[in-house]
């Protein structure tokens, strides 16, 4: 089998930058997405997601539940991206008393299941003649996705079986609907197709990869399909018009599918499926429509922060080169989305420009998804931000200047501590022989092909990244897109590794010491001429991280700074972390709409952050992309 | 009275640029509309418009009209725009049989008037009880405000007071609903306001001016009207949120409004009648409250192009600086309102930057409404067009790259042709002892109060304006805000006159030669930096003409080109009227979406072409804001 595991089965004790984040995860997100989900976080929506299984389960005893369903059609998903998220932080932070609350929630949700393996507690609770009467938009696949995810990884965790036996039987149940009792359609949100490949490969279930090929295969072959479902059903969640197949990936069959279409979030675990099913059948046609929408999506339609989606009009792309920083949508899920498509694709052809991606999304629109204190999140990240106008202007109502603590629809929260959890399966990858290197997150390694090392660095503001070997076998290091040139030491000895798309391989024995020394000094992007939104402008960079120019280091504005690319930029050492200051000019307002006369302009510095941690300091003025000389 | 006569009651007989455009209506556009609301013009969508003024017609004889009301349901106002805009046309092309024509309608018109004044074919020709039921959404009183401008125009045209009496009839059931009997409620689109003034200055009818302040005061004081209204029926047109008073302008009393918001053309309508009011009734707080939306609109919310409108959402302004130039919607008839609303202010205070709005409105977004042919339309004016984006992208579908012919909403074909036809209006006006100039307008003129003259001149692309005097007297001449310099010259010697807001004031005798040197030379004009849309960006003029650069005129990429704006732009004669070459340089893009190497970059020239041109080449590439150095 050629793929990289996935799952990376080894284990990754995180440390420096990462475990920072680990340990927000552990010690704020979670409790506080916890308490959220109970309804008793201060300043927070409503979720009553947790209340809403234990409903069901008095349901199911006959008992009286005294309350309705509460919360989107998909609230279930909530719980089971938390369960995900905490499970793969108890691998890093074992921790008995957490893994009890653990163990009752999946209690309760074992006893919300249904004797015939059905698992919803929307439907349960409200009409059980409903049930998959709505492949549009009930979402019952994709929160019995989630809820596959979440099993696997409190399995992987605990070892414990129990929610992994409830979701086979939530597996069986769906089998026996969609293969041998032969119903048609396919999720109208994607997302159980990846989740049943991560079980399949768990439980080598044939059922599960049965039902994949199912979904992938058939989707898109009838457009008509969710017109019918919808004529039969007096009912619908938010009235979706059935023929806005383009919106969900199903206007057409998935191998014939070549532009990144739709919903962002459903398009790229669609995608992630896709790859996780072309990988495990050796399926050439699937891949090849893979790579398509891949470069659709990465050379036309992504933004510089590994976001993607330009518009709030169904959450979506648009077409080629339509890339709009300040009304740009740019999901915090849908960058996850990316990373999942980005490791399955690295599955398929061990390409590093699959990593220079997915580290892109990572370390910039993912982290920027969570305040730096793990207590609020942006839903949507936009490359530019003016108070007054983002949040405001009916355009920009999507692009806040600043996070809420919690959404009514709270998929990005919990996705986000789910991706930051788990970070090691797609830090590191192996094959039968080598262990890959694909971000560099320091901490200790241990593959499952016995290759074991210790990886020490400061990266993503540090740039020389120390190997350990502990016990050795050959090495594959990524040399990012963005590292202009790179130094390797063997042993304090310069070697030339053989470098192999974008992976420089190396053998290595027990105790070696390994130095890759990255390109650390900071640069411009710049963005095709085909941009319009960007025409003019340039992007900074350092590392893996986009930079942007924030108003509060900036005298208040950064609209009318002019960066000189001509001069280096230079790096400041600050408290949290080095910012980079660029040589720039000024304008002076002339204070009418247009002026016949010109700016006076006067030279002066400009600073810049990382871009994942602003709006960390108040509401003020952000620009990733800044007018240039 | 300080007020000029807005209503210009001369005469003006145009020649050079005016000419042929006032011919192009004349030949073109008035026949084309005619057959289009006659259902006859090919290509067009079906109008209907005459033929429900031709079944209310027979309904109120008795007969079976065999057919429902068709259209919007303000489509009456298509055809009063069409009458106004061909009774201005008769002024300066007699016309016995086009007369007729008009005369036939009119007989139409009258029979389609109920016997109690009332006047409105959807109504008649629906439902009589459903009258004045929905002030929200009906149209009722616009579509009068139209009817009553178009019998004004056709007055002054003709002397014939048939359709003046129809109106009288129609004006005088208003009244008793909306004064006599005490009805509340007012205008949804306001736009009777300014017709009942022009009829009032003509008819000297009170009732007129008691409407107009009943409009005008009580607008905005009970913001639970429409809320109201809308329990008390069981109908609508489009299920408009009732509390959406921001969009027309009934969130507050007129008096305490402060920036121009909601949709624009119902703002400008409302605010030239606020104008108009102010100066007939010398009424201090209205002319306040005009400053401050004047100022709001044309100090922070429009575009350069004479433009306003920002979002599609609502057709509306947004927020202060928000002035996207590409998602723009700048609707053709707003940019017509702003002319009304010029005009008004004009009024109340002499101060040329009025005029100078006015004509930056006419010579760039209204013009450009209309294709050089006369046979096509845009509704929506954007400053930015790239084919692939513009029509496509879900944020740019109204942005369209080439104009439609005709639209089921069709209030900008015609209220081009009316406002292109009565231009002389808004060109000359006059007071008891001065004569105004406020644009450029070649022709023979007569001032009411005696002075005559002949103006020559090629502008807007000759800046020498010549006026030959038949009969002396004060003479006031606009010194337009982008001459950076100008000279007067009497009778060949140079003088110098006396300049107060903005306009030079200079006595003249019979026969005085007068020439009028502007300043010719192109230049670029400066956006405020606090629109974070157009920062590093300039735009090109000259004379009252802004440009803008098409694909067609550079190698077919505008987007890849920077301008240098230290370099002279340079006049290139052409065939139609001549072009501007700027140096620039042009950007060779990477093929990448995001490069870690600048662009190679060679010099060349860039050529530009007035806006209102664009789009008459064929579907390419255009800008106005470009990228400069």
């Amino acid at each position: 089998m050629k793929h990289l595991s996935r799952l990376f089965p080894g284990s990754y004790r995180s440390a420096g930058f990462i475990e920072k984040y680990q340990r927000l995860v552990k010690e704020m997100v979670l409790p506080y997405q916890y308490d959220v989900m109970c309804d008793i976080a201060d300043g927070a929506e409503k979720s009553h997601a947790i209340k809403n299984f234990e409903n069901a389960a008095k349901l199911l005893k006959g008992e009286n539940p005294g309350e309705a369903f509460y919360g989107m059609i998909f609230q279930d998903s909530d719980v089971a991206k938390w369960i995900e998220a905490t499970a793969y932080s108890l691998m890093r932070y074992p921790d008995s008393s957490l893994e009890n609350v653990l163990d009752d929630l999946i209690n309760t949700i074992s006893e919300a299941q249904d004797s015939d393996g059905y698992l919803n507690t929307y439907f349960t609770l409200s009409d059980k003649d409903k049930r998959w009467t709505n492949l549009l938009e009930a979402h019952e696949l994709y929160c019995a996705g989630h809820m596959i995810e979440a099993a696997c990884a409190y399995f992987e965790a605990t070892g414990k079986t129990k929610f992994l036996d409830v979701m086979t039987k939530n597996v069986e149940h769906i089998y026996k609907r969609f293969v041998t009792d032969g119903y048609e359609g396919c999720p109208g949100h994607p997302e159980i197709e990846l989740a049943l490949m991560k079980m399949y490969r768990i439980t080598q279930n044939r059922h599960c990869l049965e039902l994949v090929e199912r979904f992938v295969n058939d989707r898109g072959k009838d457009p008509g399909f969710y017109a019918k479902e919808r004529e039969k059903r007096n009912w619908t969640v938010w009235d979706t018009d059935p023929w806005d197949n383009v919106y969900r990936q199903s206007d057409r069959p998935v191998r014939e599918q070549t532009d990144a279409e739709g919903h962002a979030v459903r398009a790229m675990y669609l995608y992630t499926g896709m790859a996780d099913l072309a990988s495990e059948t050796d399926d050439k046609t699937l891949f090849d429509s893979c790579c398509r929408l891949w470069k659709s999506v990465t050379q036309k339609r992504m933004y510089v922060t590994g976001g993607i989606g330009s518009t709030v009009i169904g959450e979506a792309f648009s077409v080629d080169y339509d890339l709009p920083p300040d009304t740009a949508y740019c999901e915090t899920c849908a960058s996850i989305g990316l990373m999942l498509f980005a490791s399955r694709m690295l599955e398929n052809d061990l390409d590093s420009e699959y990593a220079d991606v997915m580290e892109r999304a990572f370390y910039n629109t993912v982290l920027a998804g969570m305040q730096l204190d793990g207590k609020k999140f942006f839903y949507v990240n936009p490359l530019e931000c003016v108070p007054g106008i983002s949040g405001e202007s009916p355009t920009h109502r999507h692009d806040l200047p600043s996070r809420p603590s919690w959404y009514t629809c709270a998929c990005c929260p919990p996705n986000v501590a789910r991706i930051i959890s788990s970070i090691g399966r797609y830090a590191y990858g192996e094959s039968a022989d080598t262990a890959f290197v694909n971000l560099y997150a320091a901490g200790e390694v241990k593959f499952k092909n016995g290759i074991e090392l210790v990886c020490k660095t400061d990266y993503p503001y540090g740039f020389d990244v120390d190997f350990k070997i502990l016990r050795g076998g050959k090495l594959a290091l990524r040399i990012p897109n963005w590292s202009k040139k790179f130094v390797l030491h063997v042993n304090s000895k310069t070697v030339t590794p053989e470098i192999k798309k974008g992976y420089a391989y190396l053998e290595t024995c027990d105790s070696d010491e390994i130095r890759l020394s990255l390109d650390s000094e900071p640069g411009f992007i710049y963005p095709s001429t085909k941009i319009p939104a960007l025409t003019g402008k340039v992007a900074l960079y350092r590392g893996p991280l986009i930079y942007c120019f924030e108003g509060i280091d900036n005298g208040g504005d950064v609209l009318s700074l002019k960066i000189k690319t001509d001069i280096d930029p230079k790096i400041i050492p600050d408290i949290f972390a080095p910012k980079i200051a660029v040589q720039a000019i000024r304008k002076t307002d002339t204070g009418e709409l247009y002026s016949f006369k010109s700016h006076k302009i006067e030279p002066c510095e400009a600073i810049a952050v990382p871009y994942y941690t602003w709006a960390n300091r108040g509401v003020n003025q952000m620009r990733v992309w800044m007018d240039a000389e």
